[in-house]
Order: C-alpha cells, then sequence, then structure tokens
C-alpha cells in the first residue's frame, strides 16, 4: 500500500468512499466496549484468588514482632509490608517506606494537599502563594494532571523522549523559576508511552537544583515489576538512592501500588521518600488516620511471600498480556505500517500504547471510535488540562478486552484511523 | 467513709501516709497496661474472624448489579454497601451516603482539608482567609481537635451537657460570627461522656443560623450501634432528615465506621450528607482516587448481611462489654462514691467513661497511673489543645483489657484519685 500522503485527490476520495462503506459496516456490527482505562483483565484477576481467603486458613494475625493486625496501631503499614513494598520499589530499606491504602493516587493527591496547605519542611505553603506551577511530561497520565488542575496548579507541558523528559528543558525550567514546584513522572513503561528512564535522566533528576527549595519530583513507579517480556525486562536506577548519593536526598516523593498485581481498588499503595520527608508526612498522616488497613498488607504478604513471589506471578500476568500487547501491534503494523499516518511505540512494559494520528486527528478518530461502539480514552486526556496542541496522541489500553475483542476493536480502529486520515489529507485540496 | 472535704489537716495526713504506702506496694507489682485508647478487645474482634474468608468461600465478586468488585470503578462504594451504613447510621436513603475506605477520621480529615483548599459550595477557600474557628463541644474526642489544630484552625470550647453541647451557646456564638466554620459533634454515647443528643438538641442543630454560610456540623456517629444495654438502647434524630425539614439541608456532614463493630483499621467509614455536599464532594473524591476498596466493603456487606446482622452482632459485643464497664463502675462507686472527689458518667453505649476529679488533679492522676504501670488517655487530651483548664477530666477506657487486668487498673486508679486527691486538700493548708 502506497504512504497515504502520495496519494492524489481522486486515489484519496476513492479510498474515502471505500473506508466509510466498511465503516457503516462495522458500526452495524453494535460493539459494545470500553477501552478508556488500564485495567486488568478478568483472567489476570483470577491468579489472585488465593488472596481472598489467604487469612481464613490461618490462626494468626500478627506480624513479624507480634502486633495483632487486626486492631489498631502501626500508622507506617506491618514491617513485612514495608519489605515487600520496598522491594517491588527497588528501594533498598524499608525503613523509607510508609505502606497506605490501597491507592497510590490518593497518596499522590494527599501529598499534593498537604504541600498546599502545611508547605513543604518548613517552606510557605503553596496555597498561600500567588502562582504554583508543575512542570508535566507529556503525553503523561490523566489523572496526575487531573490533580495538579484541582489544585489550581499551573501545568507546564515538557516533552517526552524515550529516554524520559526532556532533560535539559526541565533543568532549565526548575532552574530559573521558583513558582515551579514539582514534576510528574512515570519513570518505567511510562503512561501511555511505555517508555523507561535512561540512568543518564535518573542521575540527572537526583542532581536537579531546583530554583525552588521546596520542589519535589513526583515519582510515580507505578509500572516497577509489570514486563511484557522475560528477556526484555528492563531496570531503572533507585531514584531514592541516587539523591541520596547526589547530596539531594529530599528532592523526591516516591509512589507504587499493587492495584495492577493483585487487585485494583483492593491492593495496598505505598510511598517512599527520605526521613526528613517522611517525618514530616507522618506528621500529617498521624492527624489523617490511625492507621490503614493492616489486615489487607497481611493479605498481601501472606500470598506473595517476597519479591520473588512477586515477580513469578507476574509472569503470569505478562502471558495473558504480551498476546494482547502482540496483537494490537501485530495489526498496527501490518496495516497502518507504510501509510506514513501514523506512529506509534512498543512497550516492553505497562499498560499502554502510545498512538500519533496525523496532527489534528485524534479527537476525530476517537469519535468515530466510540460511534462505532468502542470507547478510547479520551484525546487530549495525556496534556494537561485535556488539550493535546497538535490533537494527535491517542492512548491505546489492551489489557482488560478479550483477545478475541481486542481483534475487533483494533481492526474499528484502524479502520477509523485511516478514514480520518483521508479526510485530514483531503481536506488539503479544498 | 467521710468525705475528704470534710477531714481536718491531721487524718489527711494520716490518710495520705497510708495511702502513699499502698501505692508503693502496687508499684512494686509491674504492670503493664495501656488503656489509652479505645480499642476493641481480642475476644471481640475473634467474633468477626468470618470477615476473613466470606469471599473465599463463594464464587462470585459480584455486585447486586453485576460489577466485578475486584476491578476500578464505583467511586461510591457498592449499592449493597451504601445501603447497610445508611441503616446503621440511621439515614433514610442510601442515595446519601458513599461508602470510602477505613477510616471516618480520615473522611473528615480529608473534609476539613477540601474546605481549606476548595471552600464549601461556592465560598471561599477556608485558606484564604485571616481566621477561621470551630466550636469544640468539651471534654470530647482528642482527635477531632487534632485535625482543626493541624490546619491552623482556632477552637472554641462549648461545654457538654446531658443533652448535648450547650446549644444557647451554640446558637449564639455561631450566629454572630463568620469565622466560625464548624462544630465537632459525637451525637451518641459521646465520647468521652456516653451522652447522647436529646431530640430538642438534633432539631436545634439542624434548625441553625450560623452567619457563616459555609458553616458545616460534623457529625460523627461514631456508636450509632454501639449499645451496652438491651435495655436501654438510646436512639437519635437522623441528623440529615432533620436538616432537610428545616430547610437546611446542606449544613451537616455525617460519618460513620465499622472500626468497633468488625475490625478497627480493616472496616469500612462511610460520609453521608445532602445532594449538593455530595456532588461537591464528589468532585474532589473523584480527582484523589478511582475508588475505594470494594472487595472489603463486599466482605463486609456477605458477613452482616443487613441492619440486622449488625444489631445481633453487637449485643455479642456488648455481651463482653458490658461487664466491663460495669465492673469500671462499680469499683468507682465503692471506692470513691461517697468521698466527694470525684464524679463520672454512667454510659449506656459507646467506648468510655468520662472522670471529673477535683480541679488541678487529672494530670497527677494520670501521672500516678502511668508510673504504675497503667497508661490512660493524656490528661487534657479531651480538651482542644490538649488544655484543660480546670484539670480535671480524665478519659477512661475499659474496653480492651481483660476483666482481670480492669480491675486491677480500676483499683489502682482510684488509689490515685485519693492520694492526688488528699495532697491537692493538704495543699490548702500549707
Amino acid at each position: 500500500m502506497k504512504a497515504y500522503g502520495m496519494l492524489n485527490k481522486e486515489e484519496l476520495l476513492q479510498l474515502q468512499a471505500q473506508l466509510e462503506k466498511e465503516y457503516e459496516d462495522v458500526k452495524k456490527k453494535g460493539f459494545k466496549l470500553d477501552m478508556s482505562r488500564g485495567k486488568p483483565s478478568i483472567l489476570q484477576m483470577n491468579m489472585e484468588m488465593g488472596i481472598m481467603d489467604v487469612l481464613g486458613s490461618v490462626a494468626d494475625y500478627q506480624t513479624e514482632d507480634g502486633i495483632d493486625c487486626r486492631n489498631y496501631g502501626l500508622l507506617e503499614g506491618i514491617p513485612e509490608a514495608k519489605k515487600l513494598m520496598a522491594a517491588m520499589m527497588g528501594t533498598a530499606s524499608a525503613d523509607s517506606v510508609i505502606v497506605c491504602g490501597n491507592s497510590s493516587l490518593a497518596i499522590m493527591y494527599d501529598s499534593v494537599s498537604r504541600c498546599m496547605t502545611h508547605g513543604v519542611l518548613g517552606n510557605t505553603p503553596w496555597c498561600k502563594l500567588d502562582k504554583v506551577k508543575f512542570l508535566c511530561p507529556v503525553p503523561g497520565y490523566d489523572r496526575h494532571f487531573k490533580i495538579t488542575e484541582h489544585f489550581g496548579i499551573e501545568m507546564i507541558p515538557v516533552p517526552m523522549t524515550e529516554e524520559g523528559p526532556d532533560m535539559d528543558m526541565v533543568e532549565e525550567l526548575a532552574g530559573k523559576d521558583d513558582a515551579i514546584k514539582g514534576i510528574w513522572c512515570v519513570p518505567k513503561y511510562s503512561n501511555p508511552q511505555g517508555y523507561s528512564y535512561s540512568d543518564e535522566t535518573v542521575k540527572r533528576f537526583a542532581a536537579l537544583k531546583p530554583a525552588a527549595k521546596d520542589f519535589r519530583i513526583f515519582w510515580d513507579n507505578a509500572y516497577a515489576i509489570h514486563h511484557l517480556y522475560d528477556e526484555a525486562q528492563v531496570e531503572i536506577l533507585d531514584i531514592l538512592a541516587e539523591c541520596e548519593k547526589a547530596g539531594n536526598p529530599d528532592i523526591v516523593y516516591e509512589f507504587a501500588s499493587t492495584s495492577k498485581v493483585s487487585f485494583p481498588g483492593g491492593g495496598v499503595a505505598a510511598l517512599a521518600a527520605s526521613k526528613a520527608n517522611l517525618e514530616e508526612i507522618l506528621k500529617s498522616m498521624t492527624v489523617q488516620t490511625i492507621g490503614y488497613d493492616k489486615l489487607n498488607m497481611l493479605r498481601h504478604v501472606r500470598f506473595f511471600k517476597d519479591i520473588n513471589g512477586l515477580n513469578e506471578h507476574m509472569k503470569k500476568h505478562a502471558q495473558v498480556l504480551r498476546p494482547k500487547f502482540k496483537a494490537v501491534l501485530k495489526v498496527l503494523n501490518a496495516e497502518l505500517g507504510s501509510l506514513g499516518i501514523a506512529k506509534w511505540t512498543e512497550p516492553k512494559g505497562g499498560y499502554f500504547i502510545s498512538f500519533e494520528s496525523l496532527d489534528g486527528c485524534a479527537k476525530e478518530i476517537v469519535k468515530r471510535c466510540k460511534e462505532a461502539g468502542v470507547v478510547l480514552t479520551g484525546a487530549g486526556a495525556t496534556f494537561p488540562y485535556g488539550k493535546d496542541p497538535k490533537d494527535s496522541n491517542i492512548r491505546l489500553a489492551p489489557t482488560f478486552p478479550t483477545l478475541e475483542e481486542l481483534a475487533a476493536a483494533t481492526d474499528l480502529f484502524v479502520l477509523c484511523v485511516k478514514l480520518v486520515s483521508v479526510e485530514k489529507l483531503l481536506s488539503k485540496f479544498a
């Protein structure tokens, strides 16, 4: 197939008519599929059913140091859960970790909220400042951007590369503007690209010298053990250790959860940070709650046991997820590979594929898919304020549907991409 | 035994010597008991062990309307949990309820935090105001006061009566000062007195006309079903319904949890409020989290089934708790009843007994108990900023110790009360 850009008007019109017909045919099939979020599939969740009654089959509900997990106490989480989450995050010391509730997003929200109301290590609370800004690598995770938007924080996009955010730009912006108080990062198998930060990127983050003393890197290590290929597991440097080495121990808050390891909403989430940061966080946390759900922590520890247990479990997940990613990529390559109207990433882990259409086409592609029954993540969602300046990025979430559903949905998707691209190219002749 | 106030100096000195000797003897026994918090006992927690594997023995994890509780979704909580918590709170409609995580305290903290950063229904965020004040019925719950203190909110004590807070004072203060933005309430079996608000009190709250439009009643219905006596169960009016009737539907946020029904830290917590309030709260909540732990909600619903299941369960709890309250009250009556040096409440439910010593004695009594190995709630904790102006209130928490431990601890307590009271009376002769 020729690249669409090489077609003349006549050829494009002919193609458009043919694609429109195909699209109308697909519409009649009455699909109904929600691919908007990165949800684990039922097959994955069936693999961790042992968590449900792992506490029913034992007689004791005590931590390794004898605390009864059924009662109040242990604000920082049970010791064995701290160890498990530290290992998952690739952080050396369990002492750097607090295990919280079921949602790392909630820890991030609480962290921003605390910075707003109480400030960071003695600095002015952000809510008392005229202007607070955040750097936002784009495309990025929509729910990060929603948090900063909710608190009225101005978001400045920074382009992503395959090595991580454009660090020249991060260093320059953070270095000169003390209203810039933080940056959102998904350092491993990034949402939505599946990129992982290079060692150089991590080291440059660790050595960052922002103008604002209360600048914090919000390091959302969401996909730390979410590899798709046994033979191509990406590892990144431990940000806490690197910051410590760089004499910058307090600059980062790290987050993670088992939402896509055990159950979304029924897992455990954790925070890792320096001693000074943890002390400050615990001052708020001890007011906010008497403690998080230690029984659920115990469930996870008893079921997964240790990092080996986690890794073995994630290999089983990968067996389910890998064919889904491969199936989508195969169709994209076969159908769009030679047309010059799109690019996409080929992640080695994580939950998403990032797709780039011709400029000005993403919204229309998502709209066409929706009209034919397949809901994708809203176009623009991967950018601050939901505004993709080029209207070209689409986040694909292949994890939840069955392989059959996914095949049908991807066929529809490429059809919509072709159709909208042809319309776009035709508009130049108008 | 004569009232201590009738004793002359010689008699007091003689008594002091005798009590000091007893105290030194008790000290040698080397007690080690923490009675500082209202923790359920191990016997109680053993009664709800079925929660641990109730989800292991079934094949389905779906809500009544077919949502898979293992995956993301349902920010407001699962429908059956909303019904259960509404029934527990005595609120007519499950639509008024959001079921959240494991801690009602965290919902209260989040609520205050949201008022600080985002304001209430279009009013100025509290963090942008020069001064924000809260009314605090005293003695009250220390963790309420810690939240308002943490956010720099000025706390104004309001005396408690057996019918609830002094409503003349509440109406006057809230009515004239628009910096007063809220009040902390534990309307049923109050912490620490065990008082329950009369119908008149609830109605006056519902009809409150505060100067501040963004005034909110923080109605912590913590002990809604925590009766001690089958034959003397207190019921209070439903504040949501009363506010609605009074044309004041938005003035209250209600909170509750199963922390002392199922497991402290492993239970579920809920929020109830008007439609307008819930809409506003959900706007923040949808940014804060993708959803709370639906599996834990499902565990609770499957185990307790409905309000009858809850009530039957709480009767079993009462069988364990009643003898403990009775044992403490018996010793207090026998040992202190005629001495004119103390008063205390005789709760019909809840988790605490409120004890009033002679003025200026509470701190010293708690200190003496601690030196002999029994840790009580810190004196002053029941007042804002931890400062009891009369230094007379002590919160007794009889729920956690065994009956044997409790007997020993109460003996020590009355001994310390006597000793410190004698010292106080003697100081008048100095």
